[in-house]
């Protein structure tokens, strides 16, 4: 007997270290014996890859901030009816790396769009489909930026490229959210050693599940 | 003494002769001196043709509805941004062949994802933006897929794949949205000889400017 898996979203901002996390909440499923799927947008689907290469051409200096946040609208609604909903409805738990509280952070409030106007074009591209546990990630800019500069092998891009003061407002946007849903949320705080944010999280996850 | 542009949209089915009447309404403004611009999405701008690529590229055919209409919405964004705001702002009269009604129409209403879910994502594409006036070429849909079939010069894309009753669908969601927008949409009887339509046109045009 399976029902629908369960949706697991990681947010954060840059550097906040959400991909060693998304491997310690695999190792967890994996002692349970918990099928899951890890991915993240666009996550290997064809048309949301294209649609992430105009995103994030460091070309396209010309992207009005409007159009950026279609686009990513647009890539999450690909990736969630081609990969994420097929896999929850197969009973698998989804581990998801950024999801709908990114484009309400980055977009609505960072770059000023408004959070309820980019709610209402994301609340089209999800239709429904909300996180069930949502970890954020929460670290000083400036913390999270020098791990991201003492990383070699990761790439830049165009967000990367920001002044310290939008990721400023990213962090802000986040709290704004995360005392938004608080029962979905987690807050936690990635400042702390690695073994001490994973026993956080593996707190959180033995509570639910 | 320059104040914004006039911002004129053209509407309808496949080869309802949009293209020849908008040839005509440029024939007008010349006779008057009007200064004006013609275009339609993407309208050679770099970030929305490639947005339009990804839309209409055959091969596509795992495209979810609503990726679809979002992406639409961010070709119109990137258009109307880079494009046609700027060239209202010098006083030029745009006259854009399609515009955010093609969207409540193929997308809302064909397509059956709804009007008022894909307003909402183009309220947030157009920011307020609406055309002083649109015209409509009313035709049925047999009568206009014959003509495109006549046309070898023009290229076959993803839509005129569909079958005659999502055409018909669209003329049906295009009668709808006249009747919500009759002050804007002029509805124009495109199944009359060529010169009767553009008298048609040209009277209403005399009557506005």
């Amino acid at each position: 007997m399976t029902g629908p898996g369960a949706f697991i979203t990681l947010e954060g901002g840059e550097g906040s270290g959400k991909t060693t996390v998304i491997g310690k909440i695999g190792e967890y499923f994996n002692r349970l014996a918990i099928p899951y799927m890890m991915t993240r947008e666009p996550g290997g689907i064809e048309i949301a890859e294209k649609i992430r290469e105009i995103i994030l051409n460091p070309s396209h200096t010309a992207m009005d901030a409007r159009t950026e946040a279609l686009l990513y609208a647009a890539s999450r609604r690909q990736h969630l009816a081609e990969k994420v909903e097929p896999a929850l409805e197969k009973g698998l738990t989804v581990i998801c790396d950024r999801f709908v509280d990114s484009s309400l952070v980055y977009q609505g409030y960072a770059r000023g769009l408004g959070m309820d106007e980019v709610w209402a074009i994301n609340q089209f591209a999800i239709h429904d489909r909300m996180p069930d546990l949502t970890f954020y990630l929460d670290i000083e800019p400036e913390t999270g930026l020098q791990r991201i500069a003492a990383n070699q092998g990761r790439e830049v891009n165009r967000l990367d490229l920001e002044g310290l003061s939008f990721h400023q407002k990213v962090r802000e946007g986040y709290h704004i959210i995360a005392s938004r849903y608080p029962e979905r949320i987690v807050v936690i705080d990635a400042s702390k050693e690695q073994s001490a944010v994973e026993q956080d999280i593996i707190r959180v996850l033995q509570e639910r599940f």
